[in-house]
């Protein structure tokens, strides 16, 4: 069996957003998929670890925002390699709440939609939610971010909670490699060494301490 | 609610292949989701009017075979436009059987997957499938067909019976329309009209006469 040939299923990138009474919750998934028709349904899988599932399992409704292209990097930082138990995420980005106070992204998105959740089936570590999608607008024209943009453009890496997650996929071609998610800093290490020491990862904002370089790494 | 936020949701595109008994059947779907990565397992939705769905749920079993950019636009006449209980779809492609006797593609695909069904719910018009996969294997390094690249550069139509079907996307704009599964020819009246008279559509091989021109079909 080569697990490889999962690597060419194709996906989007999204953030999920939910509230647990007056906590707002959220993180990217890239695993939502349009069902029926009929009514309007889709399927989202959901790591039974993370705390926006318990707290999806609570609300019985959830956002899903589009993720563009133009999506900002600390977006994947904020929602992808840190817990909203600690932190409210979506006080972090621009955001808003849908009437239901269901919170979502609006800043580097195509869109968003409004769901509630019909039934949910746990599957080993993750949770297949199926959920009516009860509203649904559009926010920007611009190309929405694929899984493959976000690995070969921007160079994201896959948080270990996710679907896909497939070991560590970090590249240790890099001159200096952020300890925490797996960011690569593009330059030299002497343009590494040369940054601030505010510098923090642009993906999940970890100072430049975390960072170690290609001899560290291997 | 402007569901054309859903058109944003970002899909690769699949073919499903099972069997029943001695006949083999399969469709084409854009529903294939990773769901966790210990033990390998996947979602699919598929249409419960597919005679596909049937099969799938006595047999158990079923493979992905996962489109290429390289695909065939008659694959996708074969397995989006017709139904597998009138013919062999797997005999009008290059095909192949794995050890337990299921068919998958072998041309214009990047590999396959081999799946047994943990699980399914029936959610209104298709049922969501819950499967471990068992065996992965990659055929072709050719880049992954997305659904955006189907609309976009194949200028391929949705199936009635897809998840993600928002009505007749036919484009009047063409001069000749296949009107079985919306197929926009893309020359003029009189270059179509000075087809032979054994022209098939290229996508789902209806006859000549199964094409509308504009003005009809306005």
């Amino acid at each position: 069996m080569d697990v490889t040939a999962l690597f060419n299923l194709s996906y989007g990138l999204y953030i999920i957003g939910t509230k647990y009474g007056d906590r707002k919750a959220g993180c990217v998934v890239n695993t939502v998929t349009q069902s029926t028709s009929k009514p309007v349904t889709l399927t989202v899988c959901v790591n039974r670890d993370n705390y926006t599932n318990a707290c999806m399992k609570q609300c019985r409704e959830f956002t899903v925002s589009i993720l563009s292209e133009k999506a900002k990097e600390s977006t994947f930082g904020v929602f992808g390699f840190s817990c909203s138990k600690d932190r409210d995420k979506f006080a972090e980005v621009s955001s808003a709440l849908t009437s239901s106070g269901l919170p979502y992204v609006t800043e580097g998105v195509t869109g968003y939609l409004e769901c509630k959740i019909i039934n949910f089936i746990d599957n080993f570590t993750h949770t297949v939610f199926i959920a009516e999608v009860v509203d649904a607008e559009n926010l920007m024209k611009e190309p929405p971010m694929t899984y493959a943009y976000y690995h070969n453009v921007v160079k994201g890496k896959t948080p270990q909670k996710a679907s896909s997650y497939a070991g560590d996929d970090a590249e240790y071609g890099a001159a200096y490699t952020c300890s925490v998610c797996g960011y690569e800093y593009a330059g030299t290490k002497e343009a590494f060494t040369g940054l601030p020491n505010d510098y923090v990862c642009p993906i999940c904002q970890a100072p430049k301490s975390k960072f170690v370089s290609a001899s560290t790494a291997i």
